[in-house]
């Protein structure tokens, strides 16, 4: 059981980790987690860096496929949405609609090629109103999630109330944390991983 | 100086860190190492289970577009041939000429877009005929590297004079070492690399 998994990580920033002297990410995390789990586990980061969910959207299968061979139990975290809410010239990058509708074309995407998904949710920044904007997608993502019966983990309120997290936000680039900010991160997201790669 | 600098690490397995528990592998170390030095780097790992050099130039362009932005100080490191030299009935994967042909593709295209590459040789494996393989591809591989003044750093023979490594790669699949394997892989990297992100 679960002895050749390969997850390919797919996101913005966050995923890859931005900010972390380990260069782990909460995605690495998770990953030396599972393999002290006893899981067989080959992990692809594929977190880039100002990437949107059109972005994502754009190489999602194309890399994936790379990656995912078939006869392996092969899985796909996705996270992306601070960057969509990043406003330019007064606008978010991409409009909450858009952002719902690349979601559900990435599930879908998955969906067809048997691909188990996991969502985690964007994370907070040093700037309230982009907050704002990003808590309203996470909720909108949730809502998508459920729909899906794709399991999604809320991580965007727990950041915020994180002293630690927001710190080391403020202390970086004013949007990543360090390594510690990524502790708190993954360990938000462990028992959902724990749960997904059990299944 | 070196303060957005951007680097894709594209190849196979080795690359990817496979075997590695802490998921690092000898990228995510070098990686480490180069923070600690002071510098801005942000490090994507493109590694890939079971690619050879064709499969390396079959996305070589389109995942690293997606990850080396105009106005950053974009690399690239490369590294593969084990797969190339592995034999599939009784025929090498692919062929001298044809990973001595995708290597000089594979450096057009760099060059071309301006990025600036580190070529990292093929590891030795558990199998004494492959290796043989595996040393004449190295050799072909360093004289392409030296005709395009682009350095190129043999692993090759120090590992397998590596009691270590040749312990963990037994120790493991027959092909990829533990930790303290990857350690000694960045040792021997080390210094080049840090050579190369001077320059």
């Amino acid at each position: 059981m679960n002895a050749d998994v390969r997850v390919c990580f797919v996101g913005d920033s966050f995923v890859a980790g931005v900010g972390d002297p380990l260069l782990l990410g909460w995605a690495g995390r998770l990953g030396q987690r599972a393999i002290a789990d006893g899981v067989g586990l080959t992990a692809y980061n594929l977190g880039v860096r100002r990437q949107t969910s059109a972005d994502v959207l754009n190489r999602f299968v194309s890399e994936c496929e790379q990656r995912l061979l078939a006869g392996t139990d092969a899985r796909v975290v996705l996270s992306f949405g601070v960057n969509d809410a990043t406003h330019e010239n007064g606008q978010p990058r991409v409009d909450p609609e858009g952002s719902a509708t690349n979601l559900t074309k990435l599930l879908g995407a998955a969906a067809e090629r048997g691909w188990p998904v996991l969502l985690v949710g964007p994370c907070p920044v040093d700037d309230p109103e982009h907050n704002a904007r990003t808590a309203e997608l996470d909720e909108r993502f949730a809502a998508i999630g459920a729909a899906a019966d794709v399991p999604y983990v809320r991580v965007h309120e727990a950041l915020l109330a994180s002293a630690l997290w927001m710190r080391e936000v403020r202390a970086g680039d004013g949007a990543h944390p360090g390594a510690a900010g990524y502790d708190v991160l993954a360990e938000l997201v462990l028992p959902h991983w724990r749960e997904w790669l059990s299944r």
